[in-house]
């Protein structure tokens, strides 16, 4: 294919997404196949010849779009949806056309120098301490990160080694390995999976916090289990604390729970992947206060001296905003050496002459992959596109449209709201038993017209209702309510008949 | 921006990048700006009001290019380019067009199924044994990680678990720990650094291994390593070998190192990010010769038993293929619920009904992140746009082209070749000092006509000529030696009237 085709297929691809995402709530939102649709639809090795563009788009109707979930239908309520929008998708085709991989800044000096504009745009826009900006020339920054999970992961880690530093100061014949088997995580029981696979990954223990009547860790439940642990030899290091939990969005105290991280020489790191874009909201924004009270002294933990050792990290990260789409997590700290001495190489063919001015960021030093795309661009073109007014609109529509929805379930005896609506999720379910509430997502999910995921709730099964796309609007809501409402009174008149017959 | 102005837009972006592809020859390879230029280009906040998408663009222009390192321009020699091709950049823009998230099956069946299918084709384009495929219903199979990095960290990390299972099966009540505190991975002390990070980040002990005169690890090394360590009571549980090592392109020889791993219960990855690519011509393929060799049993190591326990499995793994670009690292495994077991994580909103059918893929556990782009439509789109005999073309146009700059570096009495030339990379040097080397490419850098990084092999300092380009031909090829040898000649004669002054 060559320029002159690209230009024609190009433009092509641009009608057949823009007519896709047009028509996009014709489609079934939820695919009609069964496991291993695909494989006998295509052939079983690659061809030797070329085939024809034209063969390959058909396939694309014929083979992917059947078995696509789709995501950007206003008919999609599941997980924590991340939309995208128009100028995400035109700045992802400049970036793959530029094909760049900006892993240090002489690989490509623009997109680790807008990556750092950006995220200090984005962290005004959150009214972040200054501390966690790269204009102050302080010691703090942001990063963009692939997914969140890897901004919890790169965090633990980051926090293991300076603790195992710290502790080997005081105590320079304890081994790494010894120091590494005491060490103790915490994150709410409410926490997102990625948080436990981190401690995996990074092979320390890790102890989920319970939460309050609000889903919310509080300080003296934590302050509990730390004293604990340390009572039995154990070094707490790393609290993860979530502002929007995964099940229902709930909000950890974080203006309590910092003072005794720094007190206890804990690095916390705040999972907001789903609330962190409201706070851009004035309205929103006290939900991250407590942030700029972090202190920043590290004492030795387990250290019979008290003195003063290195500073503390805190951060706040976020799939920043829906509109940019995926794989573009922002993360801030207030220390970046922290993160960067962690895992520091420097093999002499990625060395470049400005590397030790101070002035640039070799990016590939502040995760676990280190070559990246420039997915700054995203943030640019959608902060240009849309202002701040207009990403506050979003939220503020989204939230909105989740009272709405909230409102219709309150109206209806037949179901319960499960959690205090904050955001854009709404937590509800039959009143009744949990096979009742599966059999009811079960024939959500078999008709295909509305996508939902389920989660639970103090052992209780419960639906979960996310106002997350682009595209939806009021009427889009209603028709769910209304077809979930028809989906249940069948049940319920199932169930009636059923147990009407059984006396 | 509503669907009709993305159109007109989009179609405009795709011309954008077809001009900037078209003509990306006549620009300045690498960037002539200082550290920091960008910031004071554009405002320290993001705008309030929308801004006109005219404006945008036209700050990619002033702002962007002339802080750009052209990876796709002819002139470009650096790193391991990997170049990018106009279906992928098609195939990108429907992923991104389609935004989904693909952590699990249900996420999205078609994104699960096509990147299994797609792995199979490659496998067989590879001729990896059938242990290495899903169709065969065997436990293998292969995924696309984002990087080279995270593939070899999965790896180690997967190792690591495996091996403290094993241990502690034998000797239940050793400490995790403990066991991980005596763990030793192996790699090429030529190896890239990202093998390194991934043990940093396991928290386990590397050695690196010295090669032989061809800059490869011969076994009776590592059989040595192993037997020192194994005799000081450590456990040898991973060994990362190479083919096509980044300084200089070398080979470990797997043929004979696989017994070895298979005696000592060692995990073997191999990691053929650059070389990898090449397997798929039958001149090249032997160089994975050894592959199928590997064999299945996994003793306990330490052990006092000898009974078997587990499956051993080897990988093999690339940045495959140079036209798909960048973000789509292949990696296949013999035994896939090494790697799922070892960070599964099933909260309820991520159940689905078909998860535990043993049909379908859930790739959230095959690697860091849990989400992920739908990459795999690029590998669809440019298997079946170019064809298997269209991207062995690619390649043998590559070596043939670094086959004849080493011609052109052979003919040259100032300079010498330092490493055989296997593939596209060509280490050549001026023969002399490193000072003058590092002379000749800081002049070479600062002219930012064409763009080299250095290496260092047995010490000294040694250019790297990549050849990795789409677009580049013979022409260019003579340019660039013209261009080096001007500047070397300049720099000799410099030499020449400074030692004359000095005498």
């Amino acid at each position: 294919m060559d320029a002159a085709e690209f230009r024609r297929r190009g433009k092509e691809m641009v009608d057949f997404v823009a007519d896709y995402q047009e028509n996009i709530e014709h489609r079934r939102v939820y695919p009609d196949v069964e496991p291993g649709y695909l494989r006998s639809m295509i052939p079983s090795e690659a061809p030797l010849e070329p085939e024809s563009y034209e063969d390959v788009l058909r396939d694309v109707d014929r083979v992917i779009m059947p078995g696509v979930t789709h995501w950007l239908s206003p008919h999609f309520y599941a997980y924590y949806a991340n939309s995208t929008s128009f100028p995400s998708i035109l700045a992802d085709l400049l970036s793959s056309g530029i094909g760049t991989i900006g892993f240090t800044w002489a690989a490509n000096p623009a997109c680790s120098e807008l990556e750092t504009v950006m995220l200090d745009w984005l962290g005004k826009m959150l009214q972040l301490p200054e501390d966690f900006l790269s204009e102050t020339q302080g010691q703090g920054g942001g990063v963009i990160e692939g997914t969140a999970s890897e901004a919890t992961l790169m965090a633990l880690l980051s926090a293991r080694l300076k603790t195992v530093k710290c502790v080997q100061e005081s105590d320079p014949q304890r081994s790494e390995a010894d120091i590494i088997s005491k060490l103790i995580a915490y994150t709410s029981e409410e926490a997102h999976s990625s948080v436990e696979k981190a401690s995996i990954i990074g092979g320390v223990v890790i102890r989920m916090v319970p939460t309050d009547e609000h889903f919310s860790v509080r300080a003296e439940t934590l302050e509990k289990m730390v004293a604990e642990d340390k009572a039995t030899g154990f070094i707490p290091f790393f609290f993860c604390a979530t502002l929007g939990t995964t099940p229902c969005c709930a909000f950890d105290k974080i203006d309590e729970l910092g003072p005794i991280c720094n007190a206890e020489n804990i690095w916390m790191h705040i999972d907001a992947a789903y609330a962190g874009c409201a706070f851009i909201c004035p309205e929103f924004r006290p939900l991250l206060n407590g942030v700029e009270r972090l202190q920043l002294q590290l004492r030795l933990p387990a250290s019979k001296t008290d003195r003063e050792a290195h500073e503390a990290i805190d951060e706040s990260r976020s799939n920043f905003l829906r509109q940019i789409g995926f794989d573009c997590s922002a993360m801030w700290v207030k220390k970046s050496a922290d993160l960067t001495r962690a895992f520091q190489m420097d093999p002499e063919y990625l060395k470049h002459e400005n590397q030790g001015s101070g002035l640039v960021k070799d990016y590939m030093h502040w995760g676990i992959p280190m070559a990246r795309r420039f997915r700054s661009l995203k943030l640019w073109f959608v902060f240009r596109m849309y202002g701040l007014s207009g990403l506050q609109a979003f939220i503020r529509k989204h939230v909105e449209l989740a009272k709405t929805f909230e409102i219709l379930v309150r109206d209806d005896n037949n179901f319960e709201i499960c959690a205090e609506v904050v955001m854009g999720l709404v937590c509800f379910r039959l009143k009744g038993s949990d096979e009742l509430n599966k059999a009811l997502l079960k024939q959500i999910t078999r008709t295909g017209k509305i996508y939902l995921v389920p989660c639970r709730l103090r052992g209780r099964f419960v639906l979960r209702f996310v106002v997350c796309g682009r595209t939806t609007e009021l009427r889009h809501i209603q028709e769910a309510w209304k077809h979930i409402t028809e989906l249940s009174s069948k049940l319920l008149q199932n169930l009636f008949d059923h147990e009407g017959k059984e006396n």
